[in-house]
């Protein structure tokens, strides 16, 4: 005996991973369709590819992505192997690999990807983005389409006011050459931009100059540039905001003497026309110049976008132009732009605004057994609800009696129940019980036993009115499919 | 430039991987789409779990399961680890690791699978798995519910004439006492009647007896059993078909004096009276004792489904009853009942019986762009499209020629194009092009030259008719969503 509890395995996770439990899954699964079918209406295609690649697919044959953390293996055939870390890489590999993709090639792609980050609380080893990017268009188009994709999604999602930030590489660029800094340091300046919203002008000016100490007392170096330069950065940041339009008049005045600094602010003159053509508004998307990611592939118009309502959860979609995507496959470069939905995040934002309801079942209705030995009949009731297009669970746990098990559909949030006992079926009825009804009238009894006792909402009918009264509470038009 | 060139990475998948291209997917995701709400209507709860998990925790305390080809690794921080190789191990450790599941626990989940297999055309090493099961429930309703979905799913692909067949290792069980054979032998048995159909009854007998030379020439050893028991074993194999009572009643006749034969009869009667009240016909699910499946841990009813119009896919669905799930976690026996799509091989079926299409967009009509410099005007057009619910996209590619953009089209079978040109501009109107009647009256034509040259089906209609135009086409009702 004590030999076969030493064999038995723990049940756990590895560190950093999880699982998600049907109320999540059930949340996550209508989030990702309502992504999707934005993004196919703006026609965009699914992409699926594998969880493997060769490693050198994925950091390059020199491994110059070597300092990712990924989860990476020699397969039993002797290959070395990784799982994806992203999925824009796995998108070049397949652009380069079939050449008769249609151009642009438009895709979408859900799945998840895996770090070896450390785990934090709400960062994991495993998890699920959603990524959206036009390969082979180099009009601003692209871009508008993908952006105000994004629009489309947050209203649809019904997540409250949201802004979404737009800004160009290009124009980044230029402020180095009109702050007299060496194109080679851009980098650092770009890094030391990205912290902007949290550590403030100020913070920027000392972290590119002599340095500070944050707020839990560490000190940053600073990156010693000319304060002439500083101040000329300064004064870019200090633009004001306004109507799209107007920032980049400003930035254009600013940049007056600049050579090639109007390209980047012509690519969002074009992308403000294509949103307005679009009818994307001046608060929904926002030219901010300050913008400035910490990636180093970006090429062109750069953007993010955070929720007004929640804006502690940061970026939960970011992305922009680049376009060295197939060039460690091809030798070439072909334009790209697009973006990633940090899932995770987003629903962590819907459930915060409460705007989605964690429920751990898709059940409209249970069918209570009251009667064992009546089993058929209950199933006859279920298929006639299932008939109708009614989610319906016919009840199979262990509980026999009926407060047990209206007690189960509580907690499942599964809205209707339906009691048959021996003297509904000697009459042809059915009693139908209004969960929902109850849950929202707990909220007037002062003690949860008072209204498991009372329950509101039960009414008893002739069986064929059944569809009628279920139809009136779940607020829908029940018709027998087949 | 020599240098670059050898620095560039093939663009190649590892061997037994593949990717789904958008049709691919778009094909899938639809079929998967059915299925899920076809289980979500018996109330089955979706479940998501990791991609890795440890590897005791897959193969066992002392790797019970170690002859299975998996992808195990270890991982930067020196755990042993490996890819799942199916979704009922991770169920396990789930339903051990949750005390607080719902008892029973109905739950579906769709994901991919990793095994070393040696890959084959039609056998990959990813490959997706949708599993139903429920966990915690003796009754033989479970079986039942998971049987009845089964067949709403085929019906509702409209996948034709299927059989899903129904036997009992209980049975199997009575049969090995009915024919004297040693109970440790049974597997042995049921691994030469799960060949059955493949062998038939001749290659049973000799298979079981004195072993025989297979079609390629290769010498297959015989078990030698005792020729009284395999005559017994025959005529076990020769029992009448039939209605469901009549062959239980057969089997019933035959084992009458086999103790314990009644079990498993009895848990088949329940089925069948529970797939009657559920409306599942006799031609739907038919019993056959003969059913032996191959694997040891079925415990009762087993199942597999065959399409009666393309029976050389084999079984696209196949499971049964098993109570050993939690034990190597919990050291105890749980009931539970469960089966598995393939899903790979039923959407190949689907392609082969025509009853799916493959489309490599979703997109409804494409937007051409005859004059670029009035992209924003088209852009209103693709909008006013979207805002009604219609999947549109604005062509972004590099032909300018309408023809080379309605090829396009075509190729992306997209049904509907629009053409604005000056003259349409100015006279307010759309040219509507249907493409699907174009592919129909394509195979009236005897060139395809001279149907593109004709190019069927366009009318040209002021621009507030669009929308009822297309809407035609498309035979959908359109109505502005926003």
């Amino acid at each position: 005996m004590s030999d076969e509890k030493e064999a038995l395995v723990e049940p756990r996770l590895l560190r950093g991973f999880r699982d998600y439990l049907p109320e999540q899954v059930i949340a996550r699964q209508k989030m990702i369709a309502t992504i999707k079918a934005v993004y196919e209406r703006y026609g965009f295609v699914p992409l699926e590819t594998p969880t493997l690649e060769y490693t050198e697919t994925l950091l390059g044959k020199y491994g110059e992505e070597g300092t990712k953390q990924i989860f990476r293996f020699v397969d039993p055939e002797s290959n070395d192997v990784a799982m994806r870390f992203d999925l824009t890489v796995p998108l070049a590999r397949v652009v380069a690999q079939y050449r008769d993709l249609p151009r642009p090639f438009r895709r979408y792609q859900v799945g998840p990807v895996w770090r070896f980050d450390k785990p934090d609380p709400g960062r994991f080893r495993e998890f699920i983005q959603v990524d959206l990017d036009t390969v082979g268009s180099a009009s601003m188009v692209a871009d508008a389409e993908i952006l105000a994709g994004i629009c489309d999604v947050m209203e649809a999602l019904d997540i409250g006011r949201f802004r979404v930030r737009c800004s160009n590489r290009k124009i980044l660029n230029s402020l180095i050459a009109f702050a007299g800094i060496e194109p080679e340091r851009a980098s650092q300046v770009f890094r030391v931009l990205d912290k902007l919203d949290r550590i403030g002008r100020q913070g920027v000016w000392e972290e590119l100059t002599t340095g500070r100490v944050d707020a839990s007392g560490d000190v940053i170096p600073g990156l010693e540039f000319d304060v002439e330069a500083v101040a000329r950065i300064d004064e870019f940041l200090n633009l004001p905001g306004g109507r799209r339009a107007e920032v980049l008049d400003a930035v254009s005045r600013l940049f007056n003497e600049v050579p090639g600094a109007e390209d980047g602010i012509n690519e969002l003159r074009s992308i403000d026309e294509y949103l307005t053509a679009l009818g994307i508004s001046e608060e929904k998307v926002v030219f901010d110049v300050s913008l400035a990611r910490g990636l180093d592939y970006y090429t062109g118009p750069i953007f993010e976008t955070i929720l007004l309502d929640a804006p502690e959860f940061g970026s939960i979609f970011g992305g922009g132009r680049y376009d060295g995507l197939v060039e460690r496959f091809l030798g070439e470069k072909i334009p790209a732009t697009g973006g990633s939905i940090g899932v995770d995040r987003l629903l962590a934002a819907l459930l915060k605004l409460d705007v989605v309801e964690l429920k751990p079942s898709t059940a409209q209705v249970l069918v209570t057994v009251m009667d064992r030995s009546r089993l058929v009949d209950y199933q006859r009731v279920t298929r006639e609800l299932r008939l109708t297009g009614i989610n319906a669970e016919l009840y199979l746990g262990e509980e026999k009696s009926i407060r047990k098990q209206l007690q189960y559909a509580d907690r499942q949030k599964i809205p209707v129940a339906v009691i048959i006992g021996p003297d509904e079926f000697s009459c042809g009825e059915v009693s139908i019980k209004d969960l929902m009804e109850g849950a929202r009238r707990q909220h007037e009894v002062s003690e949860r036993s008072e209204w498991l006792k009372a329950r509101f909402g039960q009414v008893t009918v002739p069986r064929e009115k059944m569809l009628e009264v279920i139809g009136e509470i779940l607020d829908q038009e029940l018709t027998v499919t087949k």
